[in-house]
């Protein structure tokens, strides 16, 4: 029997209960009381009890969890469910894991954001191939990754989750991940998860990093061109790399929630992007149709517009879902409503093997490297650290010579690791990271100054409440921190911000969002002072997306940016200060002056561009921007052909730019060409520079590369003004945007 | 024959250049050299040669000239235009008058901003209707206002020309703008605008308050709900009104420029909201299409869209149309497009009479009693101004009372009367008023600190070059004015914006939005110190719009802000810290704590309400604020029904309110009674408090005024998911706030 008939039996064997229980989360594994206990053990009657009609899903087997213990829940509940159920349909086991499977002892990668920067798609892909791997290992088998966000809003405060704020960008490195955690659609078994993969959840279904105010969760504004050039394409190659999952946005979208807007999920993500699998709500996002919202009365009414729209499955637990079944019976919900619904998540199960629990729970876990993993965190960490300024040259740092290092700053002592970490995650600080590094070096350490008043990192990310410190009491740390910068040879200053200060802000009582993007407390004024003794100063920025830089940038002698740079941050950041390798990051974030020019972001419209009248209107460090330590020589070697048809360009025709990049200096260094588009004339107004390729390169010192970029339609086409793609006839002014320059040629595009 | 039948007639009978000719304007009067002398003298031959087929308009003839000489002037080009051109149809006169018009010793007015902070559609009427008057009587017929646009981003310089960010008050004050402008709507004869009157122009259509970072003509986003709901409503009120001209905006909306947007121009404007006027670009609108937003090769091109798109006529000079004949004999415009386009213009001249110039040119004036507007502008300027602090009650002063009052800051020596007046106008300022009223004290002044270099007025408005003053220079003169105020009574700081810094920033040469909301130079430190004297000060604010008031008011006794407050402002400000009259000037526009809050404005949706985590996400002063200087008591009597059906509510229903207003203080007031709507559970994510009715009702201290407030169907209703203008069952909390209280109370309607 094919499996699509196989499939649709099923259904039609299954009962209205069997269905709906498909249709949510069961619950958190670590908050089941009676069900799995404090050591996580499964009670198998009480599930049995609890679930008599099977299970979706059961959240987060691995918080505060070993692997082993988790890998036994997952076995006992999918045994449980085989036995004890009708069906013997196995559980989706969904877990976070954004930059690193949220569980204890599992690998912290750097954050998204900082695997932004190193903008290599295929790095990206090992990265949560990792993730893939751990998770499985450890019996999950679905993953809330990757975040497809467009982080517009520096005050947002899931930017550190994000890709950045560049569509293709975004979009080349979320299909990356996507292929990473589901691995690539194999021709022999289409649709397939591996066993050493898992389910991927593309989110936020769209728009969510544009929020009114950069309010979590607020209003989004948007015309339905901008999210169909903008925000829809991330989603779209996400599709086309077959991602199973796609969890609707908490905001509502001019007026309409997304979790209860038929178009938007429906019309737009089944008819028009041919999404097959499965919509799943964002957590709570069904009950807050009524609490937050108010398009609904209560719980179960939320369920019904939610599922009559589009969602599938509702989490973490079945707030509105447990109205299900009454509504069916009660005539306000067509069943075919809930047949949809349970259609689509059992084709996911299905994809993952679930349909036979029991064979699930015999199947071995994969085999896990942590130390590779442990090695390609710490290479993510070297190319994700961007270099904001270096004026002088100061940087690199020569290690092996014997002097005394001053490290100082709120964020030099612990390693800060960002959102969504199991509470006991730790890695490598920079201070332990230069230690390590610099071990001619006498390296002393002072606080300085501090942001939170206890210890920040992945636990106080849960914590509702945030207090600031109070920076009177700084004053002691900071002239202890002065005098010893004074007769230090070197200042390390490790500022930013941190896992209480910038967050998801998920709820009234758990916010996230900032305001003001200065850096808190007294951290201006540390650098500041530490320069002014002379002392040579480098500033590592460490925080979850863009701050004000500006006073850090005029006193220190170079500054180096990363998001959280995960579990071996301190060593890459530590080796990146000394030379071993060249910083190659680039911004995949525009970092703005300050709150006062937001929206400031690449590829807005052309008509975007008058200023302000006293302040300027161009950010601090734009969209792209990095430097390393040696000097690159880019030359556009070719360019062919300079004029082809729309025809031609319809049916696969390219311009290709043939670059050479010579890398003169003494360190080998990764180049990030980039392509962008200037469109001369459209039938609506299009971007300044819009990003339509880009390309990391290895260049070794002292040689050259020669690299091939080939432009195409889907890089010269917009939505016109009946919304449909095309190319329009016409001059197109290309870019190649190097570290050391930009080459522009113009392209005609022929009627 | 009737009045239709003529015009068509006369459209068949003119030529396809004599069409054309009706639809640009001839140039600015004030820049037509060889045709208008320097002193304002028509060469008519010249001007016959120059515009053989006639001419739809000529600009500014007042600007820069006295009353006599432009009515000469107009009346001399429909004299040419009555016997040189072959149909005699006289011109359209377009001047500036927002508030006021722009022409040498005309009435300024207080701003726009000013005049909806008295919250009195009522004295709007008046102020706009003195406007026609004057304007007619100098031989202009047609002025460019109202300004319909809902400032929500305080960092744009155009918000002092709008009335503020809400869309029940812009639509209310709007309304009555209209009203002034071209009279009520007479039904002896429909549509005709009578000689003391002048044609109306609404702008700019649709959403050009919400630009992007607050940058004047950048991009808007929006969804079609926001844009209906809130940015239409003021347009809808307009045509309703009879406003005969609608201004298109020149920012892109979604990717289309609304100069070339068929959708906005014709489908929305003509088919669903039912205008039959006359559709003007902007300045230079049409030829930003290409220069600008580059969806045309050329001003020809850009003419093509236009105009096919809906725009009737160009100004201020026929860049693209200079183009039109040559598109209609090549066949890439359809002769249609210009017949309709003429049709428009010819019927708004029609309703002036301006079919026959001769007639025209032989009217008499109306007749002018200046003395009388200047008492209008004062008591607008009275009643525009809102006090938004008194913590203390330090106000009002005795004015008889002999002491030492030292008035200092960069606004209070000459008066700030805003965007587009005559470079030449005069008025009042502070010092002046504070001396002419407090003639019993000793009157000393310092400036203090300066904002600019020069003496801004009306003139710097103009200058695209503007230069902030050297805050290092500004040592000497505050000292001086710290110890000024050390040895005096009372301190009286005018600080603020004004007109070089804060304005229309209209091209990349002449910029003026700002980015930071913060005073400029030193006026913070200015209150500080003097305030930290011990003498007791006052703080008054003139500005275009929102500014961070932060320091200002942590600082000062009392602070009491005013848009730009005309020709009488110094005065009226005088007489309100007298005490003269009671402030009952209420907050058209939020007032942000800094730009890191923005957007944040009146009527957000209630999921728009999520706090930031270090800051407040309330505003420091709300829409609506004000306080006076006497004590009010309101009660709510009476709410009938408590409940009444949808079916009732659209046959013309209503819920009355009895609102019982009692003044127990000294002073007599006007108290601003609003109205806002909660919708407790809707199809659609609601604002948390939306306006609804709005009314000032004067109390005589000691005395109480019974108001009755009626809700119907247009308070209630909302756009569906389905884009119908519906009132949904349910519940609403309605609540009626005045300055001492809230009263909230819950209306049912039932199915």
């Amino acid at each position: 029997m094919p499996a699509s008939d196989h499939l649709e039996a099923l259904l039609g064997a299954m009962s209205l209960e069997e269905k709906i229980a498909q249709l949510s989360c069961g619950g958190r594994a670590y908050e089941m009381p009676g069900i799995i206990d404090g050591d996580g053990r499964l009670d198998a009657d009480a599930f049995a009890t609890a679930f008599p009609d099977g299970v979706g899903q059961i959240g987060r087997l691995n918080v505060r969890r070993d692997g082993p213990v988790a890998r036994e829940l997952a076995d006992q509940i999918n045994e449980t469910l085989a036995t004890r159920s009708r069906h013997g349909i196995g559980a989706l086991f969904n877990e976070e894991g954004v930059h690193g499977l949220m569980g204890r002892g599992a690998t912290v990668f750097p954050s998204a954001l900082a695997i932004a920067a190193t903008w290599d798609p295929d790095l990206a892909e090992r990265v949560y191939t990792a993730v893939a791997v751990e998770t499985r290992a450890r019996g999950a088998n679905y993953v809330y990754a990757p975040v497809l966000d467009l982080a517009r809003d520096p005050r947002w405060g899931r930017v550190e989750e994000t890709f950045g704020e560049d569509v293709h960008l975004v979009t080349q490195m979320g299909r990356a991940a996507v292929f990473g955690l589901q691995g690539r659609p194999s021709d022999s078994r289409p649709g397939a998860i591996a066993t050493d993969r898992v389910l991927a959840c593309a989110k936020h279904f769209v728009g969510h990093g544009v929020p009114q105010g950069g309010l979590n969760g607020a209003p989004v504004q948007l015309g339905r061109r901008e999210l169909s050039e903008d925000h829809l394409p991330p989603f779209v190659a996400a599709i086309d790399a077959g991602v199973g999952a796609i969890m609707a946005a908490y905001h509502d979208l001019d007026g309409v929630p997304v979790h209860s807007d038929p178009w938007l999920l429906t019309d737009v993500l089944r008819d028009q992007l041919g999404f097959t699998g499965m919509v799943t709500s964002d957590g709570f996002g069904v009950p807050q149709l009524a609490s937050l919202q108010r398009v609904a009365v209560d719980d179960t009414d939320a369920a019904r517009l939610a599922f009559t729209a589009g969602i599938d499955c509702e989490v973490p637990e079945p707030r509105g879902a447990a109205g299900l079944a009454d509504l069916v019976r009660n005539g306000r919900l067509s069943e075919e409503v809930i047949d949809r619904a349970a259609r689509n998540v059992l084709l996911v199960k299905q994809r993952l093997g679930l349909l036979d629990a029991a064979a699930v729970a015999a199947t071995d876990p994969p085999t896990v490297d942590l130390d590779a993993h442990d090695r390609l965190a710490l290479e993510t960490a070297r190319r994700g650290a961007v270099l904001l300024s270096n004026p002088s040259g100061f940087l690199p740092v020569e290690a092996d010579r014997r002097r005394t290092i001053l490290v100082a700053g709120p964020n030099a002592e612990h390693a800060h690791l960002g959102a969504y970490c199991d509470p006991s995650a730790e890695g490598i600080g920079v201070l332990e990271g230069i230690r390590e590094r610099f071990t001619a070096a006498t390296v002393t350490f002072e606080q300085g100054c501090r942001i939170t008043p206890e210890r920040a990192g992945p636990a106080t990310w849960w914590q509702d409440e945030v207090t600031l410190a109070d920076p009177a009491l700084d004053d002691e740390p900071m002239d202890a921190a002065v005098a010893a910068a004074a007769s230090a040879e070197l200042a390390v200053l490790v500022v930013g911000g941190n896992e209480a200060t910038h967050r998801e802000g998920w709820w009234f009582d758990h916010l996230g969002d900032r305001a003001s993007l200065t850096l808190e407390g007294r951290q201006d004024e540390l650098v500041e002072r530490v320069a002014a003794t002379g002392t040579p100063t480098v500033a590592i920025v460490i925080s979850g997306g863009p701050v004000d830089l500006h006073r850090v940038v005029n006193a220190a002698d170079a500054v180096l940016w990363t998001c959280y740079p995960g579990q071996q941050g301190g060593t890459g950041l530590a080796e990146l200060l000394a030379g071993d390798i060249a910083p190659s990051g680039r911004l995949p974030v525009t970092f703005p002056r300050s709150s006062d020019q937001i929206p400031v972001y690449a590829g807005r419209r052309i008509s975007a561009g008058r200023g302000y009248l006293h302040e300027p209107a161009d950010p601090l460090f734009a969209f792209g921007h990095g430097l390393t330590y040696t000097d690159v020589t880019t030359v556009l070697q070719g360019v062919a052909p300079a004029s082809l048809s729309v025809d031609d360009l319809t049916a696969g025709a390219t311009v290709e730019l043939d670059v050479e990049v010579t890398n003169t200096g003494p360190h080998d260094t990764i180049e990030v060409l980039r392509v962008t588009v200037n469109d001369r004339v459209a039938s609506v107004t299009r971007p300044t520079e819009r990003l339509v390729r880009f390309q990391p390169i290895e260049v070794c010192g002292g040689s050259s590369e020669r690299v091939r970029l080939s432009i195409g339609h889907d890089a010269l086409r917009l939505l016109d003004r009946s919304m449909r793609w095309v190319v329009e006839p016409g001059a197109f002014d290309l870019s190649v945007h190097a570290s050391d320059t930009t080459h522009t040629v113009r392209v005609i595009a022929t009627p």
